[in-house]
C-alpha cells in the first residue's frame, strides 16, 4: 500500500466498480472477494516484520438479499468517493453515514456507522487504497510533535512552512489528520521518543529533553490515531531515526508500543503503512518497578489476564518480553511513567531516559 | 480570582502557612474554613450571572487525627507549590500524587490522587490563586484554536508569535495548558464558534468558515478543559466577541454548553475566570431536528432523566430552554450535529449556520 495522488486513488476506486459491470455483463452473479478479517487469519510476516491476513478469503455475492445489498452499498459509496476526490474534497466517517440518508435507493443506505466504518476499511483492502487516500478522515485529530524539525505542511490554504520549535507554542505542532500532505524539510533529530501520556509529554517539554538529546517528542496519547503511528512510521523511513516508544508499566501500555511497532488486527492491511517494527520499548520496564522501587498499583485479574495472553501473542514471544512479563507476573505490580516523578521531577530526563538511550545504544 | 505573577501566588499560599502557625503561636487548635462544596451549596449569582458558592462553610480542624493529617498534607503541599513557583516550574496533578512518596513525613504522603486533586482544589479556593497560577497542569491540554486572530504566547523558550491561520496547519494551534500565557496581538474576528466534536471542527475548516465569516472555531473536545473555557472566556472580555456554542442536540452536549456559560458545581468557585455568561447557544435545537427532518436517535432513559433535570436546573429556566427541552421529550429524539451531512456536506456552513447567527443577531 502506498500513497496515491487523488486520480490514481479515483480511479482504483472506480476499477472496482467496473468490476460488478463486468461481472454482470458476463452473465455472471457480481461479488467481491476480501481477506477473512478474524484473529485466526492474521500472520506475522517474517521478512516484513510486521502482521498482515493470512490466506483465508471471504466473498460478499449478489446471491443473496444481503449479500446485493452490501454491494449496492459498495457502489454507492464508491460514487461518493470518487465525486469527493473529483472535487478534492474530504468528509468523516460520520458525514459519510449521514449522508447516505439522502441517497437515493433507500436500500443503499447505512443502518449504523459500524457498517459504513466496515465498508470503508474494506474498500481499503481491496483497492489497496488507504482511508486517508480517499479523503476520509476520523473524527478526532491525531496528538502533537515537539522537536528540531522543519516541516511544510500542504494545506488547502497553501504552504506552511513549521518549525516544530520555533515556530509552535508550548502545545507543539498538531499533526494533522492526514500526515502524508507534510513533507520533511530539515532536521536536527537524533531519535524519535513516542510518549504515551500528557503529563509526562508535558515533562520532557518543559525540562527541554528535546533541546538537549535532539528528539523528536510524538505524544500517542494513549492508543496512538492512525495519524499518529503513520507519522512515526515516515520519520523513521525518511529520516532513518530510531523510534523509542515511552508508556506505562503495564499491559495495555505494551499493546500500545504494539501498536506502534507491529500493528494491529483491525489494521493489519495497513501495516507496512502504519506499523515501525524497528520501534524499541523505552519502559516503564517491569524491571525499572524493581530496580527504582516505584510507586506501584497490584496488578487486577484483568492485568494478569492480558499478560498471560500477551505471553502467547507472537509479537512478544522474544527474550526480552518473555523476562520482562515474567517478571510482573511475579511482582504482581505495574507502575505509570509519571510515577518516576517519586524519585524528583527531573529524574526521567537527567537519569532514567539517559541511562536507557545509552542501553539501547540510540545515545 | 484573578491571574497572579509567580510571587503573588506564592505569598498567597505562605499567607495560608503563616495562618495555621499563628493559630499555633496563639494556642488554637490550628484549623481550615472552606465553602462546603455540594450541589446544596451552589447559588446562581444574578449579578455575575454564573455559580457560585453558598454560606455554608466546612471547617477542618486538627482536633482529630484525620483533620491533623489533612493539614499536615496542606502544608507539605503548599510547601511544593511555593518551592515550583520560586524555581518557576510546573507539574502535574499526578506528579504531586508521586511526588508525596519522596515526602520525610510519611503521614503527609497521598493515599490516591483523588486526595491530591480535592486537596489543590482547596487550596485554590482557601487562597483564591487558580490552579495554573500554582503552575499545576492537567494530564491532558486544551484543545485547538483557528481563525483570524494573531497573538503572542509567552513558553519557556521565549515569546512566540503565530497567526492562528496563517502560521499553522490544519490542525491549528494548539492551546496551552495555561492560556493565560497568552497575550492576543490583533484580529479580524466578528465571533467565536465552540465546537463540540473534531468532526465538524474539520468539516468547518475545510469549509473556510472561519475566513468567510471571520469566525474563531475553537473546538471544545467534548466536555471542554479548563484551558478552553478559560480561552474563551477571554477573547469575549478582552476582544469583545460575541460566543456561540455548537453541539449536538442532546442532553449531554446542553452541559457542554452550560459548562461554558454557567460553569459547572465541581469549579464553582473559578467560574468568573472560566464561565462566560454571554455566551448564546447556536444549536443542534431540538426544533431544528424538526424543521430540517435531521436523522436522529430515539431518547434513551437516562437521556429522558437527564433532560428532566435539566428543567429543574436554574441556569436552564429560561422560557428558550424550557420550550426546547419541552419539545425534545415531546419528540422522544436527539440528533447529532453531523447529522446536517444528510442535507450535503455544505449545508452547516451554506445555510445551517449563517441562519442562525442572523437570527441571533451575530452576524
Amino acid at each position: 500500500m502506498s500513497t496515491e495522488s487523488n486520480s490514481t486513488a479515483r480511479a482504483k476506486l472506480i476499477e472496482l466498480a467496473a468490476e460488478f459491470y463486468d461481472q454482470f455483463a458476463g452473465g455472471e452473479i457480481p461479488k467481491m472477494t476480501l481477506p477473512t478479517r478474524t484473529k485466526s487469519n492474521i500472520e506475522y510476516d517474517e521478512a516484513l516484520d510486521v502482521w498482515v491476513y493470512g490466506d483465508r478469503t471471504s466473498t460478499r455475492s449478489a446471491n443473496s438479499v444481503s449479500g446485493a445489498q452490501k454491494l449496492l452499498k459498495s457502489v454507492y459509496t464508491i460514487d461518493f468517493l470518487a465525486k469527493q476526490l473529483e472535487q478534492d474534497r474530504s468528509s468523516t466517517l460520520r458525514e459519510l453515514y449521514y449522508l447516505s440518508e439522502s441517497w437515493d435507493a433507500e436500500e443503499a443506505q447505512f443502518g449504523d456507522q459500524d457498517e459504513s466504518n466496515q465498508l470503508v476499511e474494506d474498500l481499503e483492502i481491496v483497492s489497496e487504497v488507504t482511508r486517508e487516500d480517499f479523503h476520509m478522515r476520523p473524527e478526532e485529530s491525531g496528538a502533537t510533535l515537539m522537536g528540531p524539525l522543519h516541516l511544510r505542511e500542504q494545506t488547502r490554504r497553501g504552504e506552511r512552512d513549521i518549525h516544530c520549535q520555533e515556530d509552535v507554542g508550548e502545545g507543539g505542532y498538531q499533526i494533522p489528520n492526514n500526515p502524508d500532505t507534510i513533507e520533511f524539510l530539515d532536521n536536527d533529530a537524533d531519535f524519535i521518543l513516542c510518549v504515551e501520556t500528557g503529563g509526562m509529554r508535558d515533562r520532557l517539554v518543559e525540562n527541554g529533553f528535546d533541546e538537549e538529546y535532539n528528539a523528536l517528542i510524538v505524544h500517542l496519547k494513549g492508543q496512538p490515531a492512525r495519524a499518529t503511528r503513520r507519522i512515526t512510521r515516515r520519520l523513521h523511513d525518511e529520516l532513518d531515526l530510531p523510534v523509542t516508544v515511552f508508556t506505562d508499566g503495564d499491559p495495555w501500555s505494551y499493546r500500545i508500543y504494539g501498536s506502534v511497532a507491529y500493528g494491529s488486527i483491525k489494521s493489519a492491511h495497513l501495516s507496512e503503512y502504519l506499523a515501525t517494527p524497528a520501534a524499541e520499548f523505552i519502559g516503564i520496564q517491569p524491571e525499572d518497578i524493581v530496580e527504582y522501587d516505584l510507586p506501584t498499583d497490584p496488578l487486577s485479574d484483568s492485568d494478569v489476564n492480558a499478560l498471560e495472553s500477551e505471553l502467547e501473542d507472537p509479537r512478544f514471544q522474544t527474550d526480552y518480553w518473555e523476562e520482562q512479563i515474567e517478571l510482573q507476573l511475579e511482582i504482581g505490580k505495574k507502575a505509570e511513567q509519571q510515577a518516576l516523578a517519586s524519585r524528583g521531577l527531573d529524574f526521567v530526563t537527567d537519569t532514567y531516559l539517559p541511562a536507557r538511550l545509552d542501553d539501547m545504544g540510540v545515545i
